[in-house]
């Protein structure tokens, strides 16, 4: 293999269920030269990425930091700190996600019960309860955003009723976090998992996480140690926590990445953020439906920013996909695992949710679609979402 | 909390154990605009990296990847993918990173035997072969190139060794790969894993991992799951092989950064190199001597990209080096473990193994060391470094 020519990809716009293209203003503060990881200026940054962390997740939570590796491994981070052999875990899964929980929640030695929503749908509240009163468990473990079927599932009571029965609630909130209301404190939730490529517009790399008073609590009490060294909370709280002892080097760049993306979140706002994502979402479901096209999700429960949506009748979904690609340089999701050639996830996230990004999927749609057969009325899906904008 | 400023930290020479300062071309790979973690471009990428990784590890083992985590992590995928509960492991320790290894293999099961040589000593073979024949492990461990004490453990017999008794090698390559002469197939290493912030000139987040066919054929053959999902090998395998299976969101911007940063390396040549490094120790070598100071390691075992020596009597270690810090830039590293308060480590990696960076560690440490009282020609640790450089 002779020497490779420089980095120099074409192009894309990532409407997929993530990455997201990350802010140009974060891939700038990437080339900042490094410091050390235990340098008393980039310490500062550490707690200032912390409390940003703290108030994007709006939880006064101390142990709250990023992960040095991506979302899934926020997910193991909390399961694995909360479980150990003997321990009884709860998994509601309605999707992809769900079933991730279950599978990483089973390699602990814990004994996991799991309960099924079908696909597309969330659970009630008395579901929870009857299996909470069932089983008793340590851990309740549920997807907020289930990125697969595009499902919201409602978390504010969630916390309440698994504390009534002595349960710790760890809530998956990969996709939420910067596009959604996540309320940790108020929804009492005890440990939480996100990602940095998705709703806080940075690369993947890195995966903030939270954990409760009760969860560190839990954490204390454990009989053994984390089966994990590298994701030990108990460890990487003396490396985030007052103390800054070495643990392992510190992701530095993506650090910076992370910072400035909280930055640009909070200066946004979270409220107006969460409006932005409604609006846009609002414009592609009419674009959408006007191309004929229908979602996965209930519509009560449907995230505004991962549309997922069944690919029309007749239509290849691969050579659709490629055609975004390739002639319009977008990418949109396949379907995973149950939903793998039956849905598309469009995704609509952090900076990648504007009016901008719907105009041209909806054109670019039209296109493809009409290549396929389908029979569509001349600019339909970008007059919908017009039709939504000019309301304000 | 208001908004934070932008993020402008005063600029360092990062002389410590790691991270080195990155190289510019890698800092500017990192702004590329991402794509997705399944996108064909980016397909493409991860092949050309993990062929470069090949290169730079002398292998052709298929398994060769970069783990979406930083170093420890490396060291944590080879032990758990590797152990499982009954297994027995050796772990041959002469420092920091070997107590480490300790650690995280105990927490997989394994039976773990530990031998020890003295901080800044390295292994016999006869000292190997006698634990191996009385132990008869899966595993043995053992770190190449020893980071809290510049030693350099020989490696070249230790693979042949162990398969004569039935034993796989862990090495930890963190600090040498890049550096000094890593031969993964030629030694017959079984797992070996580096970082991408030392010798690869990149900055941290990634953990290169290799393994070999007898590596893969006990992972294959494991009795249990991997304890961890995130690290699992038979399931990264789907993702990094033939079928770029989704198995996490690859961290793309620290992909770019690795790609860049193998390309440099390549285009020096490994043989040109590991020359640099050595020269640039000889003569930082000759300077530090000059002003006094002496190596921890046996001379015959000195790592030239690790320069750990003592502090010398009387002088205060925290004050030097933040006098180091602040007034000069310069980042070294205090002493670790039992070395705490002990040795300096002076890092020569990548990049920054050049002759500036030598005179100004030794022209800032005659200043501050003359102002901690120490008696020292002007000029000298700077001329001996000349000197050296001068011979060519």
């Amino acid at each position: 293999m002779s020497i490779l020519g420089q980095l120099c990809p074409a192009p894309r716009l990532l409407l997929g269920p993530g990455p997201s293209d990350a802010h140009p203003r974060v891939l700038t503060a990437m080339t900042t030269p490094l410091l050390g990881h235990l340098d008393p200026q980039f310490m500062d940054l550490m707690f200032e990425t912390q409390e940003m962390c703290r108030q994007v997740y709006r939880t006064k939570n101390k142990m709250t930091l990023p992960i040095s590796a991506t979302g899934t491994a926020g997910m193991e981070t909390c399961l694995v700190n909360l479980l150990e052999p003997g321990d009884k875990a709860v998994c509601a899964t309605m999707g992809y996600f769900g079933n991730r929980m279950v599978e990483i929640a089973g390699r602990t030695g814990a004994q996991v019960t799991r309960i099924d929503a079908p696909w597309g749908k969330v659970f009630e509240l008395d579901q929870l309860r009857d299996t909470l009163k069932a089983v008793r468990p340590k851990v309740l473990a549920l997807v907020h955003a289930e990125t697969s079927t595009g499902a919201l599932q409602p978390m504010a009571e969630v916390g309440k009723l698994a504390h009534e029965f002595g349960a710790l609630v760890v809530a998956d909130a990969v996709t939420s976090v910067g596009c959604t209301p996540v309320e940790v404190d108020a929804w009492e939730l005890d440990a939480v998992f996100t990602c940095s490529q998705k709703g806080l517009g940075c690369p993947p790399g890195l995966s903030p996480v939270t954990m409760s008073e009760r969860a560190m609590d839990a954490i204390k009490n454990r009989k053994t140690k984390c089966q994990s060294w590298y994701f030990d909370l108990s460890l990487l709280g003396t490396y985030w926590g007052g103390d800054r002892a070495y643990h392992h080097t510190g992701p530095i760049s993506m650090v910076y990445a992370l910072r400035e993306g909280l930055r640009i979140v909070l200066e946004e706002g979270l409220e107006t953020r969460w409006a932005r994502h409604q609006r846009n979402h609002l414009a592609l479901k009419a674009g959408l439906e006007a191309l004929g096209m229908q979602y996965t999700a209930d519509p009560k429960h449907q995230l505004p920013q991962l549309n997922a949506v069944r690919i029309p009748a007749g239509v290849d979904d691969l050579a659709c996909r490629k055609r975004l690609l390739n002639e319009f340089g977008i990418e949109i999701g396949g379907g995973l695992g149950d939903f793998k050639g039956v849905a598309w996830r469009i995704g609509l996230m952090g900076h990648n949710s504007k009016p901008s990004s719907v105009l041209l999927v909806l054109g670019a749609l039209e296109i493809v679609l009409k290549g396929a057969g389908a029979k569509i009325e001349p600019g339909a899906g970008v007059a919908a979402a017009e039709g939504v904008y000019a309301k304000g």
